[in-house]
């Protein structure tokens, strides 16, 4: 192992994006470890993932960690990210008592699967305590006990791999090991009075984030040692190593995406990082169509000048079946004007794939017309055909959307769960290509 | 004056939406301030409001200030929020030269009356400094002289009255003033090998926010005093304030809403919060109707269990007008099948008060039909009417939709700019009434 890979600090990328572009949500990944290419930790390492905030700073009833984003939890967003990193062993979440059973209903309905759960105590120390006490407790092999535990926030979502190992490994060979990120303002120190006293200067200081990484013995030691106070009023693990373990943390840059879900505008803007990640990739099945390979080399330029990929592919069969696997939006093309049995079968192998069981999968079933038919003909019986495939797709988490595209007279007709008729009103300004790449991303990112 | 006022402390309240919920958007204010009940300032304020950040931690090529939000540049919504202040005479605004021009079509578009451009330095401080120079040189009376300088950022949109009230006259009365919030993470101090020194105790810091404000003559005389090192690496003014002229600040808790768009995910959370304000009420015009009265006192219990406001009137006219003056909702109701007079009546009245120039209106025009027609019978020339009367209010900024509620079938059908016909899915599940609810709010939403 190249220790001096552990000391590189962040790229300077300060996107939102997580640096893996799926990092939080390719459930594959659970099933796939061996396809995984990157660092490898060869030493046990196990999570605290405290969770238990009362949620007072959004001004809402639910605890943040529990507020739901596309249908799921953000908690478990945070637990996906972790338990899709193959070298880690378990993820102890310590909840507050009266949301154990929220928290195994969470559990059992996105089946996670390398999750513990302890209940809190009346601090964030006593409950990241309980949690280190408990994975001490496993009942394992000595072996197997961890050699390193990270302690993360249930509401800081979009932590990746890379940046795990680059903690996991800094903990293991320094004892202790922590995220910082500069600071976005001054801090200052004030006077009893509410005055200025003097502002610091902010090159020296950083703000100190989660995640932060111990050695099972320092964080355990630390605990063991540290007072009454310490337990109620102090907030920083790093510092209890320092005091009573004499450890110096190692401080790794991280990505702004480590950032914590504190006040009711982050719910927004988490949301906006979960849809845009989402909405990375697109697999568009052209059915053998010509006219298919033709919208696919269009979209394919438009998709890539947005920093987003389109795999363009006759069908989901055979060696094909990775795009299933690998993308959650699927734009069906088609010319027959009221077979959806195509649809049917994107649905079926979605389903026969859980695929959608983390998050919501998008099909976009793309009728071109060729003809000059008028543009409501023949809709209702096949919208209410749609609508109902749509209703039953709903239940599983999957939803279709119609769009049925007039090339003639260049307009865009859409059916089926959305109208976005309204995109229409501008045709005569864009060309219809345009127009139906916007209606697309439009119907991406509505989901 | 009661100076005690001044220290009042922020009120523990920690959500994001601003304090005043129209604070950023109600341009009758500009219009009416002698209607204005609330605290005035009898000394010349004006403000500084550096805009030459390159946005470069959001990743995106448009300085953030310049981003749009439902179309207009976050920095114009921050414009507002001074230039509706009646006591506050100039905004002048620091661009750096290349976006000259571009500010200047922002001011024309969104007839901004208070503003000045200068152009910006090299530095935060020497465009703050450009700005403090100019607001002495502006060839008025001695007299007119600003007496407090208030010093903000561009990329905090959300900046209430009130607290500009407080900074005015702390500043008057101490010399400097300004925001402080909370720290959210712990501040640590590092080695120079990239290691932990030491935490500070989060209770004697907090974060150094904006809005500032300073006497005339010691934010002058400050930037006078300073150094050339000052001026290049120095980023806070209330600093100078103290090193230069012995001023010790009074620091003001302020609410979250200041918070400073740095990230792109902030944009996200900027236009969360736009959009809740702008929704937090309606006016339902029943049109005298009896099934519109009845509507209304069900919908005002459903907006207010969500602490939103419906406003119930026959029409908008004598006194009613005032209700076209403060909402940015409408939502008309009709029993006629086909006649869209009372929406261009309603158009009319809001391009007559310019009233969508700051901030998109949305009318939803609903029939409510109580027969047994099918629900596709006579929609086509309805619908193509109400598309084309809406392509043209759209080039307003005025957002029209139309609900067709069958109330014998109790189904949802939708016509107009945007067509949630997915709502209607789970219509054997909510009563209709509820559907109703949650469709008008997402139209609400949407826009």
């Amino acid at each position: 192992m190249e220790v001096s890979s552990v000391y590189v600090q962040g790229d300077g990328s300060e996107h939102d994006r997580p640096a893996h572009p799926r990092a939080f949500l390719t459930g594959e990944d659970r099933k796939s470890d061996h396809l995984r290419v990157g660092p490898y930790v060869d030493f046990p390492v196990s999570v605290v993932l405290p969770a238990g905030g009362s949620g007072e700073r959004t001004g809402l009833q639910t605890p943040k960690q529990f507020c739901p984003f596309l249908g799921r939890p953000l908690i478990s967003y945070t637990i996906e990210s972790f338990e899709r990193v193959s070298w880690i062993q378990t993820i102890m979440v310590v909840v507050a008592k009266e949301n154990i059973g929220l928290m195994m209903d969470i559990i059992q309905q996105f089946q996670h699967k390398k999750v513990r759960v302890v209940p809190g105590g009346s601090t964030r120390h006593r409950s990241i305590c309980n949690g280190v006490v408990a994975l001490g407790e496993e009942g394992r092999p000595a072996a197997d006990k961890p050699k390193v535990v990270i302690i993360h926030d249930a509401v800081r979502p979009f932590v990746d791999e890379d940046f795990l190992y680059k903690i996991a490994v800094a903990a293991k060979e320094q004892g202790a090991a922590g995220a910082i990120r500069p600071l976005v303002s001054t801090v200052i120190a004030t006077t009893s009075e509410g005055y200025l006293d003097h502002s610091l200067e902010r090159a020296k200081y950083r703000a100190s984030e989660m995640p932060q990484g111990f050695t099972y013995d320092v964080i355990y030691q630390a605990y063991q040692r540290c007072t009454e106070s310490d337990f109620e009023f102090g907030t920083e693990c790093l510092h209890l190593a320092l005091q009573y373990c004499g450890t110096n943390a190692k401080l790794i840059d991280g990505p702004p995406t480590l950032w914590k879900v504190t006040y009711k505008r982050d719910l927004a803007a988490a949301e906006s990082i979960i849809k845009e990640t989402l909405s990375q990739s697109a697999c568009l099945i052209t059915g053998g169509l010509e006219v298919g390979v033709t919208l696919g080399k269009f979209l394919q330029k438009a998709f890539g000048s947005l920093d987003m990929e389109l795999n363009v592919t006759p069908d989901l069969m055979g060696d094909n079946v990775r795009y299933l696997l690998k993308d959650w939006n699927f734009i069906l093309v088609s010319v027959s004007p009221s077979c959806l049995s195509e649809v049917e079968a994107i649905l079926t192998a979605l389903q026969a794939e859980n695929r959608a069981l983390l998050n919501p999968a998008v099909i976009i079933w793309m009728h071109l017309s060729g003809t000059d038919e008028p543009s409501t003909s023949g809709r209702p019986a096949e919208s209410a055909a749609l609508i109902s495939l749509a209703s039953t797709a709903k239940l599983r988490n999957i939803l279709l959307y119609g769009i049925r595209l007039h090339q003639p007279e260049r307009s865009v007709m859409t059916s089926g769960r959305t109208q976005p008729q309204h995109f229409s009103h501008n045709q005569t300004k864009k060309t219809s290509e345009d127009h139906l790449t916007f209606v697309l991303f439009a119907v991406m990112y509505e989901h």
